[in-house]
């Protein structure tokens, strides 16, 4: 089944969520009602709330208690891009112009800040302190996952390890938890529960890994801004990681090219293409292949139903997406 | 009653405050764990703490109940400082360099993010959704406050009561927040709810309004920085408000210095001096002491109790402090 026919068939529900995205970021105020309308507009796959949806089909299923799970989810997901953009410096997000581009890295902060409070304000629909444990941990995780990617930023000796723990941090845990509260709001058993935070998780890595690879090989119309652009900012993601690791050559024209004055100016053509040909990419495609092995095997655990062969569908979907 | 004879009585569940603070910001990241350290570290009167203990003193006290409301409370003043240094750009506070100017403004927006998450964490303490629903509308109010401030800045039409109503959000809430959940952990009546909200919201009005005529009126010792800076910011408050509304004279000399390409370096001491011979600074003191009067009022539908007393003496502190 292709993956438009999945969504096709939660597509009253995902209205509903829509909605319910709409009707919580109203904002008593214009810039934040614009800029919180504005990210909504831009769309997005609604990954999370999807997971959220699926995961509750292995419980009770019930949409009305659902969609107060789906939304902090991605409202939490809305909030990290609008404070990453400031870190990032970008002024392009799928295409269209950034908050910090169109107001600034004040408007920005709020903005998030507002889009945070809004989550944790929905949230509060359940009254069980699990739920608010979950999603408060996985916001401070992925602060974490922000603070440490400033002090990895132009640390070009990192080693993979702690690349694999801050996509895990700033990537994977919201995905894994979209899986395991999807499947507590439903009331599901605690091994399914712990399976699909497993599933969630491996997809998310893969899911980041893929990401940080289609910045190298991916087309400017394909990726809604230049490619190279986690290089050029000083993020120093998997396919250079194992570039620089195995040839030092690489790791000087890196260095080098970078410690210029205006790094985002520069021409790295010439990287992006030895980082291609040094075999980072099949490397990093690999990881991913592995984690979305893992994905599967968590799967696999679980009770044999229509809802499981889709969440193969979208991880597979979402582990070897070319764009 | 002095006000350190207040502090005293209820020292060792302020200690206690104190020590759940530092536990919760522990991080697993050393940049978060030393800013966050920092901040604590910096002090402050803690005062939203102590209102929660002396509001929960209307009701069943359980310190053990009322430090996972303290905790959050002061918190989410900590995270919303960390944030306004960052929109105002500003390189101290209380004396000691700010997390922004130590760091950057990037570290700065995740300290407060971290800060802000585990505000919400501490509080899933509670399973009273009421709670949390207050909480998180605290927190979005603040952030409305903030942008409003963005919005205002440099504005030198704005009336009166768009002034009052952004130190509603900025400042007034969170304190009458930090009244009522006192009250509401404590289980006391609504009314005393109702009644210690409403003291809250008064004394946070007068707090507010006297901070902002002490940035007229103070030394650059008793401020931890130089006199004028909300002015030198763009941000528009009470005593300036009244200046440039009675005098044409005064706002043409705002708006002419401040247009300059550099603001903060500029000397500003005639604005100030015209600001204070307009009577802005009488006039701002005496809506300071309305307000005052209105929180006065609130505790006298309260019952007696000694501390009814110390509320007062508290309010009359801040309201009338000179620094």
């Amino acid at each position: 089944m292709k993956l438009a026919e999945i969504y096709m068939q939660f597509q009253s529900d995902i209205t509903i969520i829509e909605k319910e995205l709409e009707t919580t970021v109203q904002a008593k105020n214009d810039i934040l009602q614009e800029a919180a309308t504005q990210l909504l507009k831009a769309g997005g796959k609604r990954i999370r709330p999807v997971f959220v949806l699926l995961a509750a089909k292995f419980g009770q299923y019930n949409i009305e208690d659902l969609k107060h799970i789906a939304v902090p989810l991605e409202l939490i997901h809305m909030a990290s891009l609008v404070h990453d953009d400031v870190i990032d410096d970008a002024d392009l997000r799928r295409g269209q112009k950034t908050i910090k581009s169109k107001w600034d890295n004040r408007v920005a902060m709020y903005t998030g800040d507002f889009i945070f409070g809004k989550a944790v304000e929905t949230s509060t629909f359940f009254s069980d302190p699990k739920i608010h444990q979950i999603l408060s941990n996985a916001m401070l995780e992925m602060c974490l996952g922000e603070i440490e990617q400033i002090r990895d930023q132009y640390n070009w000796g990192q080693n993979f390890r702690v690349y694999l723990r801050r996509i895990k941090r700033k990537t994977a845990l919201l995905i894994a938890v979209s899986c395991q509260l999807g499947a507590l709001a439903a009331k599901a058993d605690q091994q399914i529960q712990r399976g699909l935070y497993q599933f969630g998780y491996n997809v998310g890595m893969s899911f980041q890994i893929t990401d940080d690879v289609l910045d190298f090989v991916g087309t400017e119309k394909q990726l809604g801004k230049p490619a190279g652009g986690d290089l050029r900012q000083g993020n120093v993601t998997l396919p250079a990681l194992y570039a620089m690791h195995h040839d030092v050559e690489i790791k000087k024209l890196v260095k080098d090219m970078l410690a210029t004055n205006y790094p985002e100016n520069i021409d790295i053509s010439s990287i992006l293409n030895a980082v291609k040909q040094s075999g980072g990419i099949e490397y990093s495609i690999e990881i991913s292949d592995q984690y979305l092995k893992k994905a599967y095997e968590a799967l696999e655990r679980l009770p044999d139903t229509k809802e499981k062969t889709y969440l193969r569908e979208i991880a597979t979907y979402i582990g070897k997406r070319k764009f």
